[in-house]
């Protein structure tokens, strides 16, 4: 079994720090960069990139709503033709300053309130999809299995990968549980570790209502936002390897 | 003889309007076209691209100072490094979206105050520039003849491109007459594109004080901001025209 | 009979200009002042408020959205204390600056999109409303008769004003046809002249299939964003002298 | 004697997070509030100053450059006009968001590199000056005694307060060593506190060269940005009171 680790990166602003990317970039395979729209300033983004490259980490383009004081967090009802243009250059920004580190972006993973929105909205999904094309078909989209984007993407010709979530409950039809219910977030850091693994060696997870569900997902999403959430992470690589699954990007 | 002409196009911002784009478009051989930091959101720029593509002009990243409330007229002391990151991001960003519209970025021009700070300033001076090689070295940058980018610009490896103005007064030395003074912008139509003959047939103009200066130039800076504008920046193309002068791109 | 006028001004930014503010005010009595959000940096609002002020024109505050590159014109989900906070925010700074040039904010307007969703979303309506109480709660708010912001202000001790639309056809409910379906806009200006007196004069409008339905406004909304605007709401403001309306601001 | 000790409160923005609030807000007896333009959102704004009225400490409108990007600290040249205006933008938005918690600005501290530049150049001093005028003319301006401020205050009629950086190194002329140079900052927090107390009870300071300098300052900056710097703020405090200095704002 292969299993890909991603986690949001880069996600400082000026002289805001947020989350600790260097003990993230130990963990994970994946880096979702911010690209400036709701985070990331241009010298942020190059250092993020820098710091992936070296450590031999892929590089994604994490697109969002333009919305720095929402973090992209608000669901805006931003026309396509519009989305797409703003996806479109957050990540021809983002590679071309990956480019300069030395790597390039290798897939797109919308953030926050649109990787929501996109994920049941087939119109917003479809713009996200019509950027990606426009700048280079071959780079592959993270999202939700199942989602729109997912259902949206062949005739884009864009190849989706879904991706799963360690410490959140499942409902028995695969979907997530809302946060805004109790046991939504799973905080025992063994429990998601074996969650993880499951994951990844069987393509299983046990839902809510204590059901067996199939999760196809060829990437884990893990949090860095807090020291807690890294040691979690840690946990989860380590649960991993540990399990004899390999722990490696989607895509390169 | 052969010279360019350049014109800032795209510099409209979501619902506001600004310059007549179309019309310019019919004018000039090269576009600088907003990035986004001054003007320009990112449809914009991508319809921008695709018009100027389609009369087959030439695209230059016209990068700003993050102002849009100023329009990236203000000076401002953006460190070195932030300043390099800045103008990496505006420059992929645009080659992103003129590559999605059939075309490419081919040349860099500084905006505004970033323009005027960059040919006095070797700091500023060399950001901008290492901002273009780290992205790609082959793109010349327009700037000012004798500027401190012109100056800055042989360890980076990058051409530098001379442009001068038919519409504005030079002193003896070979520099521009302030604003500020009377007689800094020459308004009469037939005047300003006699000056744009002998700029490009002969590199000679005369200075505010009579004499003869030398201009070494390859292209000539046109507006379009005012119908006024695109009216003079069509009878300077005419008039190098009518006197076998080739009007064509620096940079393709 | 008297009826209020109502126009948005001061939707300028920076270099970028919009609307026709001279000549509007010269046929508005309350003008809807952009605070920063959406439009109006705070240069433009203050000359905005100037030239209100000599005008003896009323000066509402027309709150967004912060959303400039859309104008304020895409639906966000905003949470309701910080809705509460963005709107309080602006609201203050307009009436600052409004002050400064000798006058004061005297009513609350939303704008585009947070109008729109704030007319049948209770928390947005109650957020909006909250912003105003916690400011001035004496400030009457401006909305679409029945909407929720009329619903959630009882509550809130504040006053809101119901506003019609001279150029917009109806619905037999009383409800305005949307911008979508064919007709939705009347640009007759005599048709619009003559809608105009008759909902200042008699309180009714005829619907779209012919019907007589009530219109409780005490202003009526005109623009001003192209030049036939400012001449359809001089022809308005015309007709109903000339039937002897009472031209009036709700507010002072 | 008698002292106010200011510090800057309310950085954070959206997320992010910045400064501990909460610690500084026992120490301080003046709050400089940022106004959204370099840092400060809408909501920030209004629970810190909940959070300060609810403490008694004094609220102070900290003014900026429009740079969220570079946190206010680098220089603009922004023309007198527009940062008036931009001045009485963020005074206005402030003092209406702390009335709406019961309490209010009583005066004014611009922020970062619009400190500096304000304590030199006439033109943005005066600006400054304008705006504070234009809003309220009883609210005191904090600056650098001897600053450009505090000569262009008499024709506004406007009150300039003085103020002391206990942990600063000074030069004989009562000037700030430059940060550039080695032993501007002083780390040691006894002797920050000893200096302090000296400032404030003998309005002396021991300069780098040994001589002793008058040091006309009604307040004491202390800063917040790290652990380290509360409590270095809290030795500050202590060691005054410990001396019989009444630490008291110098506004309300």
């Amino acid at each position: 079994p292969i299993i890909d680790l991603n986690a949001d990166l880069g996600e400082s602003f000026g002289v805001w720090r947020l989350g600790d990317d260097e003990a993230l970039l130990g963990v994970v395979t994946s880096a979702n960069v911010a690209c400036g729209f709701h985070a990331g300033d241009p010298l942020i983004m190059r250092r993020t990139c820098e710091a992936a490259v070296e450590r031999g980490v892929a590089i994604g383009a994490q697109v969002s709503y333009r919305d720095l004081a929402g973090f992209g967090r608000r669901e805006m009802d931003v026309a396509p033709e519009e989305l797409t243009a703003d996806v479109l250059y957050q990540l021809a920004a983002l590679d071309g300053v990956a480019r300069a580190a030395g790597g390039r972006v290798s897939y797109v993973k919308p953030h926050g309130a649109l990787y929501n929105r996109a994920a049941r909205d087939p119109a917003q999904a479809a713009a996200v999809l019509a950027a990606v094309a426009a700048y280079d078909r071959s780079l592959p989209v993270l999202t939700l299995p199942g989602s729109a984007v997912e259902r949206a993407a062949p005739p884009y010709g864009i190849t989706v990968v879904g991706e799963c979530f360690a410490d959140r409950a499942y409902t028995p039809e695969g979907g997530l549980v809302s946060r805004r219910l109790p046991g939504a977030v799973i905080e025992d850091a063994g429990q998601v570790a074996a969650r993880s693994v499951r994951m990844a060696a069987e393509g299983l997870v046990t839902a809510a209502d204590g059901s067996e569900v199939p999760v196809a997902a060829r990437s884990i999403c893990v949090h860095g936002d807090t020291p807690g959430a890294v040691r979690l992470a840690r946990a989860v690589r380590d649960a991993l390897e540990a399990a004899g699954v390999r722990v490696e990007a989607f895509a390169t």
